[in-house]
């Protein structure tokens, strides 16, 4: 039977851990972290993540700041909005979720966040601080999903050093700083993505797999190697039937479980994982503008 | 027989290209790019360096600013310097020759350049940014010598997307940038190290082998795949008997150039390409705050 990484009970330790944190911090120093939460418009998709990060936040002793904003708010105003959270004393994290409405910059309304409020670890800043930083992570904002990947790895507790790790995927969010991780972890790190030949060959030589592509179930047995852990970032909707619809992942979970030796479900693997680092991010960003 | 990719021919190119660039600059704007050069000590392969810096960026028109301290200087007057740099309009690019003496913190020091005036790339804002920038290099602050290994690769007008690039080594001025340059360029790209099992074979695979581990000749015919494209990163010097010494790469290049598509000579490959690249960011830097 392969290890089934529950991210649920694991994002749940980290926010056990985090709320003993916020409340000493609040014993000491008569303050709380504050995360402001962005949301443009009415996704459906966003407003189901807002609502679980701001749940999330609450649990732990984070004092949430909402602001919901009109689809057809300019670009502007939503940077005017942001200027005012980065210089507010009671806010250490600033969220803006995605995706944006078409008519705003998103690269823009990011790079607007202060770098130390950045609670997604997405500004060019701290995307140069992971990278360059050799060993200790305890003061970085790091990108919340790979983290959260990470994190479920730590959990297996074996020597992650000489593993061969593939990650799948690319992007800003997951893929590249999944790779600089996992090359701290001293990972042999291959990234592959829609350009490269003979994905499934490189993946199946995996220790480590990581798939971040976005496409239901595509990564299935013949991707995986015996033994393999995989860490699953997608989370797709697909129909069943007419009514009903259901979440998968980027991987045939039925098929690979067979034939890891660990694997993250979906859902209730990397997903509550996202949210728990996105609270650790809140509460470093507290600490280090608070030099605790 | 091989490619022999001719850094010192294809430095030239670039810095003619950038010559004429600054003398355009100089009718339009009276004003030419300026670099301030600072060297701390005399240890001599940093004086040779500089050295050769300082006449290259000469021969392009920009102008130099010298600053060469002594060994005993502190770290705050470092700094200070830097700041007054910082401040002046008529520099562009600051760089500071490594190594420092082990009494002050490289990474305080460098972090203190401004980043547009980050001549050497190094600065985790403009590493970040590398990182995200999906396409367009031409605005950015990037790496020396990763950048001339990429511009080498072009020079040979194939296609790189898609090609199976290793990089072997890790550092923050090479291994990491020059990984993140493949990965725009869409190649498959393996980063490989000092903890990596099988090096060999993973390296033997192949496409495009980038070698920068700093260990003399150490990359034999067993490493590399027939037809691949080498990049030798390394400048060893070794000695040849007891008044004698070279130069060599980390490629035992008479062995390896039999069975290679192309390859970097050691000295005379990416040794010119960072030089010239050096000159690149310095115009860029112009540009950039001057708007053009």
């Amino acid at each position: 039977m392969p290890h089934i990484l529950d991210g649920k009970k694991i994002a749940q330790k980290l926010k056990d851990q985090l709320k003993i944190e916020i409340e000493g911090i609040k014993i000491k120093c008569n303050l709380v972290p504050g995360l402001a939460v962005i949301q443009v418009g009415n996704v459906a998709a966003s407003s189901v993540y807002v609502k679980a990060k701001t749940k999330a936040a609450k649990e732990v002793g984070i004092n949430v700041i909402d602001h919901h904003l009109e689809e057809s708010i300019n670009q502007n105003d939503l940077i005017n909005l942001i200027n005012q959270l980065n210089n507010n004393d009671d806010v250490n994290g600033i969220l803006v979720q995605l995706p944006l409405p078409k008519s705003i910059n998103e690269e823009v309304v990011l790079n607007s966040i202060e770098p130390k409020k950045d609670a997604d670890g997405f500004h060019p800043l701290n995307v140069g601080k992971l990278s360059i930083n050799q060993k200790n992570d305890e003061s970085l904002m790091i990108p919340c999903t790979p983290y959260g990947c990470l994190l479920l790895l730590r959990e297996l507790n074996i020597n992650l050093a000489g593993k061969n790790a593939v990650v799948i995927g690319r992007s800003n969010i997951v893929g590249k700083p999944m790779a600089q991780l996992l090359l701290k972890e001293s990972c042999t790190v291959t990234t592959v993505h829609s350009k490269t030949i003979n994905i499934e060959s490189i993946c199946k030589k995996a220790d480590i797999l990581i798939a971040a592509i976005g496409k239901p179930e595509f990564v299935n047995k013949d991707w995986v190697k015996k033994g393999a852990i995989v860490i699953d970032v997608g989370i797709n909707r697909i129909k069943i039937n007419e009514e009903k619809s259901k979440l998968v992942g980027d991987v045939l979970f039925s098929e690979v479980e067979n034939i890891v030796y660990a694997i993250s479900p979906v859902p209730g693997g990397v997903g509550p994982m996202t949210i728990a680092c996105l609270l650790r991010n809140t509460t470093i960003a507290f600490k280090n503008s608070n030099k605790i």
